[in-house]
């Protein structure tokens, strides 16, 4: 069989109708899936059992002299700081544990640069054109808050080690620039790990804006598939050498560690930046949900409680990721390319340039919902119109290998279809 | 025995050194009591216990087919939104639920007004000065989110039947006064309760800017300590009525009915107001802890179930309420004024002018610490020094009693003070 990128104009058309017809019988199976977003499966949500069940006498409601279920304790427990501590591999006096949601937290942090400004300067509402590096692909909740804000967004090439640091020093160089996404392990959607290298000459920036952020979503950084996943450097430590403390702001949650409507979140950062958290913390709340930070510290108690935890996961994980593998292995090595992460939530598909939305119309029409095209750019713009996002976690692995086997299908139809587009043009 | 006021300057010395005799014998017990925030009772803690225990298996987190463990449904579980709607006395349809604080579901609604505006006019950070009406003495909380993004405050006298409203439409014709902050159910401080008349007038409010909102926290709607306790008419159906759907946003939460920090909070507003806000926490979360909400839905099932309950927490305030109207008829009725509230966590105790800020100087130096003098007022600036918030709720009933007899003694000596201080100037 000769390569797709060799078919002549009637070789196109033979396989057109071949692959009109399979999708036809995918489309009348009635499929109705969604894999539009990285949610954890049934199984893995019963892997928390415990933790229903870790507090249920209002005698062990106190941890450490804090009644947990009254009001106060704004930063967090101390228990439950050192916990999310050690996941972020930071010290845990850097950290304030908040709600279920580290997105939240990532919001505020914002909305508090957008209204207070960020380490003593002026607020970014006052400040004119406010933008932020983007690596891209990359996670699209970042990019709609950076949306809803009305910040600018710079999309950079996100590679196997991570951004490309060539261009974020020179954007840096632009005091209107005031931030930077990361997602430094098992990024959304790629899998990559930064490397060490990556990281300390992130530790090392030097951005003109001394109100410059980098915004550290270490949301998988205990999502490990394989016990020889690569490891992430400290991003504490590499700004410790560096002597930028305040240049990092780290976030994490256990969204995907044990449930992600009832999980606990939390940040961390360098002490003059953490200490204008607290004080606008101070007026928002009087204290975020103790009780569920007692819960978290009860069940895990440690970190190797929460490394052996995430090994539970990992076993239901890594047969989906495999599946994922092997059938686009299988369907579309020769016009698509994709990289096996070794932990982390999501898989990134390069398709043919100008075939992701009609590939993800085509599922769609079958039945199947994915993320959508352009979803991992900022503004949902992607220049090439080839990403797609795919979140192998929540459907049975029967349901998951039907999905990749239609996009197989959709994606090689996409591609047809536009070949054949280009030779009548 | 004379009246205080008659008293003659040797009257006043002799007393003086009464009550500095009585006030050092208190000073020697070396008294560590807390009175400064209205916190529950552990054994009012304890009535929730069975919240603890409300979801405890893997398979019952599921109702209405939503699975609460995982993500989705910002704006909150269907069977919680009834809850809470029925606490408001408000339609499901206008309700979000949120997590376990309403201040920080004030405190948002507030940085997103900042940020993007209210109802579609500009963001209130590019309107120059914005004012907010502070009925006064109010909660210290309102006042601080306002101070925290810089936002006037306005104190308008609060009355028995809620504020005085001929000053609240004099300001409210100002396009710069952008808000009002209410507790319309036993008020913080003073335990009034709106009356009829004043829940009408405010719906029927015609501000002169279009971005105006009422800021309705009905913190204490269900928190009755009497059976008799006065109702508050619904500002809904008012707001329904007068034409003004979009004019109040409503508060609430369980803090007090069930744990101060791991209780759920909601909030209501009219169907613009309401897309508006919805529209924004889909960028800000993936939702709020719905497993909480289940617990809460399971716990109480419906508004009979939270009523029962509330009969329960007023069986142990009830006494302490008592205890503190009893001490103080029979210490300060001669020199000071307060109103014995039918339901609620707070009374409001007027003392005579220049002495609110000595008494509790006083009171700390013997060990009790009070909710400082003026922080009822904006910028804890009372301008006539006068009013002490009193938080019966946390201490046991015989250590409230000597807190609330040392209170007496202080504010007699800081009149005798003040007194023999006129009378030498």
């Amino acid at each position: 069989m000769p390569a797709w990128s060799e078919l002549s104009k009637e070789d196109l058309r033979a396989r057109q109708a071949e692959l009109q017809e399979t999708y036809e019988s995918y489309r009348q199976r009635g499929l109705q899936l969604n894999m539009a977003r990285g949610v954890p499966g049934l199984d893995q949500l019963d892997l928390s059992e415990g933790l229903l069940t870790a507090v249920t006498r209002g005698d062990a409601c106190k941890i450490g002299g804090v009644e947990t279920r009254t009001y106060g304790v704004p930063e967090g427990l101390p228990e439950a700081k050192a916990l999310m501590a050690a996941i972020m591999d930071t010290p845990p006096d850097t950290v304030i544990v908040g709600g279920n949601s580290s997105l939240n937290l990532m919001f505020d942090t914002i909305a508090r640069a957008m209204t207070h400004g960020m380490g003593g300067a002026q607020p970014w509402m006052q400040q004119g054109r406010v933008k932020f590096l983007c690596p891209a692909p990359g996670y699209d909740r970042h990019f709609s808050v950076c949306e809803h804000f009305g910040i600018e967004m710079i999309p950079v090439d996100m590679r196997p080690d991570g951004p490309d640091m060539e261009a974020v020093r020179s954007h840096a160089a632009d005091p209107a620039v005031k931030g930077m996404w990361c997602i430094p392990r098992f990024s959304n959607p790629q899998g990559y790990v930064y490397s060490d290298e990556t990281v300390r000459a992130i530790a090392a920036l030097t951005p003109a804006a001394p109100d410059f952020r980098v915004f550290w979503d270490n949301a998988y950084a205990v999502h490990t598939l394989y016990e020889d996943a690569p490891a992430l450097t400290g991003i504490w430590q590499a700004c410790a050498r560096a002597g930028h403390p305040e240049l990092v702001i780290q976030f994490t949650s256990t969204s995907k560690v044990t449930f992600p409507g009832a999980g606990i979140s939390a940040l961390a950062a360098g002490p003059q930046t953490l200490a204008q958290i607290k004080r606008a913390v101070s007026f928002q709340t009087i204290g975020f949900d103790k009780l569920n930070q007692l819960r978290h510290v009860r069940y895990f108690k440690d970190i190797d409680g929460v490394r052996a935890h995430m090994r539970l996961h990992a076993d239901i994980l890594r047969p989906k990721f495999e599946t994922v593998e092997q059938v686009l292995s299988e369907g579309l090595a020769d016009i698509a390319s994709w990289y096996a992460p070794r932990g982390g939530y999501f898989m990134s598909l390069d398709l043919a340039p100008g075939t992701a939305r009609r590939t993800v119309a085509l599922m769609a029409e079958a039945g199947v919902i994915m993320t959508g095209a352009g979803a991992t750019w900022p503004y949902k713009r992607d220049p090439r119109d080839a990403n797609l996002r795919i979140a192998p976690t929540y459907p049975p692995v029967g349901e998951l290998r039907v999905s990749m086997e239609l996009l197989c299908v959709c994606a090689k139809l996409a591609y047809v279809e536009r070949r054949l587009e280009e030779s009548d043009a």
